[in-house]
């Protein structure tokens, strides 16, 4: 049998990082990860970051593949948009301009087209970030099912946020319910019908980040938004990356109950699920309720210290969790494919 | 029936532009649609620019569909680097670093995407540009007919090349052959087979255009890689943004006596069809033997002054090419589909 790309492989997870690292960072050789000074391929952050006069200029790039493209909350175009934002954010810098690039099959309706090109614009105009530049290919009836929209990023930072700075004593915040757009995207491609309706998460955190920056920036010592693999992927790779032990417990982490049901009901956890509108921060442990306060004035009013960072000889580098029924487990780092093309 | 994208809706020429006009552009607003002092989709040209201390980053996106992915002379992989590298030259910026995002085909073949990120990277390595970031991701069998690759570039100009400032007395250089790419792609698509073979020129133009900036920067007022619609689509860009008119000679454009062939055999103009490693330059009439003689001396022994620019109340905003036969028409800006998938 011929080695095949496997679907697991776009998880977001440890065989997506296998992949990469066997076609392509293995080829690389130090000296072309990075530009010197700054933040690349060395690392895997939410984004690069490339020294320049008074900072760092800070570049990502994410393809977005989201079936259904409308889905309840929002739709592909929101979803680029807002994610590539978050990305810049996360990394601690301020969003400037997108670049955006359709791939798009013969045969797409044109409203389709024009209704998603338009969240992508609203989403960018409430944030006041540029569309600067852009391509469009179609590819021949048959060669796509639907569209693909690749949104890349330039942000400016005076001092970037990179995730191995997480320290023992930092508490970590999250900023809402975890899951939701996992979740509404599974309902929607396995024509659930969920109570009520779950909605998707997505949103620029633009409103949450920028104030934090520019108030606590140095308190802040990792920042990132818990997409593919969720919650447990987000704390998974900084355990992994600086070798600390996270511990979470289970009752303070904000889940929908509609959420929880859903989830219950087909097995799968919610802390695996993609996030497209939430921030897991590790803040310093002295400024962590300062920033919690700050957090839920912004309008973030389900957002829960949900755990903290320790030196631990034998559990570092791993997450535990403690359940609600009391008992504690490791949270293991998501495998296999949750749900295809959630994001 | 319902409007719908057309194949020729991505040919890079009118119709691109009118889909994008319509869909993205006239939602903007003048002040989304650039960084102040910059360049953005107000300009719509090879990249765009942010003003940062001592002069612009410069940043660009492109996705590449190419099909068949390997193809004489390169692979979407070269083509992805090059493509990216080249569209920062082509604004005057020495290109720093590049993101990258695979979207692929569940089932893909392993090793074909090893080759793929291998050339990639190797093209890379050739010109010292970083890949500092990147993404992945996989859609279910049946979703879309192999891979896209997208890359964004950032890159550093002290001075950026905008093809508006093009001016009358110009001379117009291309640094080589036209129309391979597209021939090679054509020839690949219908299993032709060509004698001796159709090469495509996919390459980055880092050596032609590093040592141009820094010699004769203030002298180079345009630049351009023409790809998707080739040298007409390029020049009458340039026509149509400055308002002057532009003449060729049909005999100083350079073309390989295997593309001419093919391209008469199939009824296809090849200025029309794609280069991926060719510049064509506005360069000061005062300086443009100058710049000729060190385009030579660089190794693009084949690069030639085709024509130059013009004032011209009727002719303004076109492109007239001298035949060699000697008769005078109008170069128009191609339409409609030439080569799907070619880039």
């Amino acid at each position: 049998m011929t080695e095949e790309v496997r679907l697991a492989h776009g998880s977001g997870g440890k065989e997506t990082q296998g992949l990469l690292n066997e076609v392509i960072l293995s080829l690389l050789g130090e000296d072309m990860k990075k530009v010197k000074g700054g933040v690349g391929t060395d690392e895997l952050d939410d984004g690069a970051a490339i020294p320049i006069p008074g900072g760092y200029a800070v570049i990502t790039v994410d393809s977005y593949t989201v079936k259904p493209y409308f889905f309840p909350g929002g739709d592909i175009g929101e979803l680029a948009a807002s994610g590539t934002i978050n990305d810049l954010l996360m990394m601690g810098a301020k969003p400037l301009a997108i670049v955006d690039s359709i791939v798009v099959e013969e045969g797409f309706p044109l409203e389709d087209l024009r209704r998603i090109t338009g969240s992508m614009v609203e989403t960018l105009k409430r944030v006041g970030v540029k569309l600067v530049g852009g391509d469009l290919k179609v590819i021949p009836k048959g060669g796509l099912d639907g569209i693909v929209i690749t949104t890349a990023g330039l942000g400016f930072a005076e001092r970037i946020i990179v995730d191995s700075n997480l320290r023992p004593g930092d508490k970590i915040i999250v900023s809402g319910t975890v899951g939701d757009h996992g979740a509404a995207i599974l309902a929607a491609q396995e024509g659930l019908e969920v109570e009520g309706g779950i909605e998707s998460d997505v949103a620029p955190l633009h409103d949450l980040m920028m104030p934090l920056i520019e108030e606590y920036g140095p308190a802040i010592h990792a920042a990132q938004d818990p997409t593919r693999g969720g919650l447990a992927q987000a704390l998974n790779e900084w355990a992994s990356k600086t070798g600390y032990l996270i511990t979470v417990e289970e009752d303070k982490i904000p889940v929908r109950e509609k959420v929880r049901a859903f989830t219950e009901m087909l097995g799968v956890d919610p802390l695996t699920l993609a996030c497209e509108g939430r921030a897991v921060l590790g803040v310093s442990g002295d400024n962590a309720e300062d920033v919690l306060g700050v957090v839920r004035d912004l309008g973030f009013e389900e957002a829960s210290i949900i755990g903290e960072v320790r030196e631990s000889e034998r559990y570092g580098g791993m997450v535990v969790i403690k359940a609600i029924t009391g008992g504690l487990r490791i949270l293991e780092p998501p495998s296999g494919v949750i749900v295809p093309r959630i994001c």
